[in-house]
């Protein structure tokens, strides 16, 4: 699949994943919908929408319409907006602009955005358990790809991870411990998103365990390149001011092993990415020119 | 069922609540378990598991074991020490101390008990799409129930509440707002926990539409008797300060309406409540007793 392909089915599926969380989340005038104005402020602030995209194309891969699962990969954009509303609070990154627009609690306050994070991982969960989605999956699938999305998200995934990685601030790390924190924060949930679409889809065990070690790899791609940018990207294209992970003294690969290995390390596991995919022909096209996508995203 | 009766009632539920809970939530000495310390933390501190009960007994009222969906009960008790720890935080209702121990915040720190609370919303989830339930309920009862609390948690119940309740905060406000307040921040989780029981536990609509009657009437019900206790408790029983709600002009019914009338609208809601139980029989004799010890509780 060539690049402009790749680009015109991401937006496709990012034109179908904002119209759906539109109608999802719209305006409110109940006495307490300033907290849904916060969860709207955020949820349509530009995201990549990569997490639902990885869930739609796991489907899609294991032979269903990515289409008939648009509540559920709705839900995993509502759980990453919320995780990216709390780690930019004061009493966590303290954080003041994401996506080049000021963060929730600077655009309202700190109590909204901390309900409208909390609003948003209830509102996932009550996506992930849609009645509709039964029109094309079984209760039993359901269940699963929500239990393994829950998961992820939490103590066995980007909660324990946020918390590894604010507990390593301004202190040396080993190359170990910083896995385990991106394996945590960030992997789980991507390589939970690509897994809930294939489960969703009627993949089988053997496609499942693939399309995990692809997220997972992913994953981890995803967040060196993230941190590399961190470094060499251009404020404008990124949204935000790049440097923040060395005035904070965050560890990353780039300030662990400089910036060459780092870029090896991202090559590598798109490699392993692709590799956990061979077993799959041409219906992984969109996946694999996914991976090769991360490692030239400029932001 | 006589107060001796239920007591012992209540007891024995909630160690069975409690065994399970510190047998889901270990500690750990993982690299960040440092949040699972504070989840644990806030956890045990001595609740009362009024969800968790009523999610046992709704599921038994409908001719089931509640000992069948002790997961699920404990993930109600999860979602509501979550709402707990983010309420108390400086940026919200700013506590020091909940049933007479330093609230979580002060005990660990601000991001540990934001992110304890995020943990454990999700660990909720995680809990109500255990794969053990199946054994017990069906995959399409343990999807609706879980949607059910999935409403419950977020914009159309607690969240929305909790935002409302500190809108309001040093305005007068009507009669009609105070309840919306009350029915989002408090009663939609007690009813969806009660309502949650009776669908694992196979519940006609006829049941669960009683259940969900009963369930909002005692919810507000306690919300009422909570803002009375705030008033004329006693500061040990309650483990934390009386006079607060007041201090902090909080809208409640005892401010808006005056103690006595107040106190009438309690015995009125648990009237209604027992009404709405009419068609059951005997089997109802524990939910019975609980909305009338509601009204005399001293913490």
């Amino acid at each position: 699949m060539r690049p402009a392909e790749l680009k015109s089915l991401l937006e496709a599926k990012r034109a179908l994943i904002d119209r759906k969380l539109a109608e999802i989340l719209p305006e409110s005038r109940e006495p307490g919908s300033r907290v849904i104005a916060a969860m709207r402020y955020s949820l349509f602030a530009g995201g990549k929408r990569l997490r639902p995209i990885l869930c739609l194309l796991g489907a899609e891969v294991c032979g269903a319409r990515g289409e008939d699962f648009l509540l559920f990969a709705c839900g995993l954009e509502c759980l990453h907006t919320y995780s990216l509303i709390h780690d930019d609070l004061p009493a966590m990154d303290d954080d003041d602009l994401r996506r080049g627009k000021p963060t929730c609690h600077r655009a309202f306050d700190e109590a909204t955005a901390i309900l409208a994070g909390d609003g948003l991982q209830a509102l996932a969960f009550e996506l992930f358990s849609h009645p509709d989605l039964l029109q094309s999956t079984s209760p039993e699938r359901l269940l699963r790809a929500l239990h393994l999305v829950a998961r992820a998200a939490g103590i066995h995934g980007m909660v324990v991870g946020q918390m590894a990685d604010l507990l390593a601030e301004d202190r040396p790390i080993s190359r170990e411990e910083l896995a385990y924190i991106h394996r945590h924060k960030t992997a789980a949930l991507i390589s939970a998103s690509v897994v809930s679409g294939g489960l969703l889809g009627g993949g089988e065990e053997e496609a499942l365990y693939a399309l995990k070690r692809y997220g997972e790899a992913l994953g981890l791609a995803f967040q060196i390149v993230d941190d590399i940018l961190d470094i060499t990207g251009d404020e404008k294209e990124l949204g935000k001011p790049v440097g923040s992970d060395e005035r904070r003294k965050k560890a990353t690969y780039p300030a662990l092993v400089g910036l060459d290995q780092a870029r090896l390390m991202a090559q590598n596991l798109v490699e392993e990415a692709l590799e956990a995919l061979s077993s799959f022909g041409e219906e992984a096209q969109p996946l694999r020119a996914l991976a090769r996508y991360i490692l030239s995203r400029k932001n």
